[in-house]
Formats: structure tokens, sequence, C-alpha cells
């Protein structure tokens, strides 16, 4: 990861009233690999229990927050900010998806910013008049309004995938089985279903492809048809203890 | 927005602790148009004041949340699941990002869910083995671990997305077998194993472990999961037989 990329970015919270908020957004902060946290006038204790409480292992980040009085002051520095908003009607500038506007804030060497808006108001038309772009995140319009954390949290992670590689991680290659090796799993299996009548002589065959076809959607390694034949032995086995 | 598509998706929060946690995921899963909600043993209360506090105006989501004793229990229906974990070394099957797994749970006329673990311990080996793929939230390794709520709205946010855009359709998959079907055909199976001696009472949940993983790498149709109980009953018809 290049943490350097996301050391470009501040989060911004205007006015924030809640303690919980506030450690949640410092959590998924970290988790993301933000760490540049700036309080706009809060209305909560950042410091105090309850944001602690909810920062979990972020509380680096609420203790390096920077607290100012006005959102100019937040903005020092900055060379590019985008606003979020939950209006979505009669919005006058153009809203974005936190996918299409969030790469402006890292595709350039340039300290940038991400605003939100305190939780009950959103941000006024005035602290939207300080960014440049609109982020609104797509969401059900029978309710539309997200928790300030759960808001921090998607673009944040937005913003964590832009300096990512895909990360599929695919464990070792199993050690595949060898189609002999299955197929005399096949034959063991054959023989114990005639014994026991679950297969009969002249239909056999068809039943059995079913079987295969089954076994051969999964990729069964060497020690999967191991066990599959230590299994069918044990059967064996019981059966013969009558 | 296709409401229809999301409500073939169920949340399972596996044993909650925390009812804030509780409230915020119903919060933003009526945010992002999701209804259905499953608390396996939740150690909250999911109706309380806390809980009713973080949800704001998706307490319906929190009344009409089912609860249940058991992770079986709570995909009795489901045909798909995806399990999420944090966990990332040494861990033995493939992980995949939310973008790339979620659109699974969609594409297919089914019904699905989604698995999150409890805050502390994330879900366990045994309660993974429950889910046939599974998700890890890209996130910072130094801090990788997501509050529970937040892991939910990255997850609902991505499921939201692909609403809001055409999902591309693959052939219809046959008659796959429903977890609970198969949670039978495995309870059936270890039985047997118990009885012919291959499996011990300390050792059976291990060992019914692999044999999951095994089965559930084939997408196992109702008719495959049938053919195996019938060879299960079979063999213990023969064994009736001494």
């Amino acid at each position: 990861m290049d943490n350097q990329l996301l050391d470009r970015v501040s989060i911004i919270l205007v006015e924030p009233a809640g303690a919980l908020n506030v450690g949640s957004v410092a959590r998924v902060m970290k988790n993301m690999g933000l760490k540049r946290l700036v309080l706009v006038k809060p209305h909560c204790d950042h410091l105090g229990a309850e944001a602690l409480q909810m920062a979990v292992h972020a509380s680096d980040v609420l203790s390096l927050a920077v607290r100012v009085e006005t959102l100019p002051e937040a903005l020092t520095g900055c060379q590019r900010a985008i606003a979020t908003t939950a209006r979505e009607r009669n919005f006058p500038l153009k809203l974005e998806s936190p996918k299409d506007a969030l790469p402006w804030l890292l595709e350039e060497p340039l300290q940038t910013a991400l605003i939100f808006g305190p939780e009950d108001r959103g941000l006024s038309n005035q602290e939207l008049n300080y960014a440049q772009r609109f982020i609104n995140i797509p969401s059900n319009p029978e309710y539309p309004s997200l928790n300030l954390a759960q808001a921090v949290a998607v673009c944040s992670y937005e913003l964590f995938q832009l300096t990512q590689q895909p990360i599929t991680h695919t464990p070792t290659t199993p050690d595949l089985a060898s189609l002999d090796f299955l197929e005399s799993y096949y034959q063991q299996l054959e023989t114990l279903l005639l014994k026991i009548g679950y297969l009969y002589p002249h239909t056999a065959s068809a039943r059995m492809e079913k079987l295969r076809r089954l076994h051969s959607q999964g990729q069964l390694t060497q020690s999967d048809v191991t066990m599959l034949r230590g299994i069918l032995s044990q059967v064996n086995w019981a059966l013969g203890q009558k």
C-alpha cells in the first residue's frame, strides 16, 4: 500500500455532535489508511471516553486530530476539497458518486480534503461553497441519510481501494488428485454401492456417471480422495463385522 | 432502483454483542435498500433504547429482524452464502474483495445471505464452513479490523451499487441445494461416520470441516444431495442387516 498517497487527504468533520461518531470515524480512517482528522467546532469531546471506546485501536487518530473554529481554517494548505451532501433535489451543483469524484483527491501531489457536515443538518450552502466538487453517496430514496461515520466509512473505503491493486488472495494451488487415483476411487465406490444394493448391475453405469460428474465439479486433491477412500474402506469394514 | 433484487439478500449477524452496532447495521441496511436482518443468538437487546437510537428511521428493520439460535437455522432456505472475515494470513480458502464476490448474491433468482461474525472474534472456522465464498474487506494492515457496522456498511454500499447498474447475467444454474438441506446431509453423514467408527467424537468436527469444504467446492444441486442422502440411507440399511 502506498501510505503517502493517503497522507495527502484530510477528513474534515464540521460541527460533529456525537462523540461515538467521531470515535467511529477515527477507527474507520485508520482501517483505511487515513490519518489526518480535522474537527471544526466539535460539539463533543473527541478525547473523551465515548470517542475512545469507539476508536478502539485508533486513539492515535483522535489525539493527533486538529481542532479549529472555522471551515476555512480547516482548509488551510489544502489545494482541493470535496464536500459530501445527502441533498439531491434542487441541488444547484453537479453531484458525483464517490467512485467518480474521489480519485481527484489522490491523482496529483496536492494537499486535499474531504468534508462532512453535522449529523442533523449536513453542510450548509455556505459551507458547500468552500469545496470544488460534491459527492452524494448513492442510497435508497426511502431513507437516504447515512450516519456520519458510515458516510466516512464508504468514502474512506473507496479512497483506500484506489491505492490498492486488486487483492484476490488465492491459496497455493492444491495438490490436485491424479485422474488414475480418482478412477480407482470410483471403482471402489461402485463396488461398494453394488454390494449394499444401492446400485444394480444393469443401471450402475448411468448412476455412476452422475456421481462422477458431481465429484469432478469440485477440484479434488490427492488428500481429499485419500479421505473419501478411507471412508469407503471403513464402511466396508463395518459391513464385514456382521 | 430494483428493490426486489435486494430483497433476496439476508444480512446475518452471528452473536452480535453491541446494541449500538446492531442499530447502526439496521440504519445502513435501510440506507442501502436491504431489509432482511437475521440475528443468531444476539448478546444484546436489538429492540432496546441503544439499538433504536442508532437505527433512527430504520426501526422497522429491527422490528422485522428474525432471531434464531444457530447459524444453520439462519441459513434455512438460503441457496448461496458469503461469509466475511478479517483473517488473511494462513486462511486456507480463497478470499475475495466485496466487489468481486458480492455480485454472486444478486445474479440469480436465489435466496442469499451475507454473514458477519461477532465483534470480538469474527467467524470461527466452523461458522465459515457454512458459506461457499469468503470476503475480506481491503484494509490497512496496521489496523485491518473494521467495526461490525462499518463492515456491513461497506458491503451494503457495494450491493446497492450493483442494483444501480445492469448486472451481467450468467446462464441459470440448475436447482441448487438449499443450505439447510445440505446441512441435514452433513448431519446424516457425521452420524453414519461415527457409527462405523470412521470418526471419533473428539476429532469429528475437524474432519467434518474438511468434508464440508470438499462438498462446498462443487455446486451441489438439490438432486445431487438427494442422491448422496440415498446412498447414506442405503449404507445404514445394509449395516442393519447384520
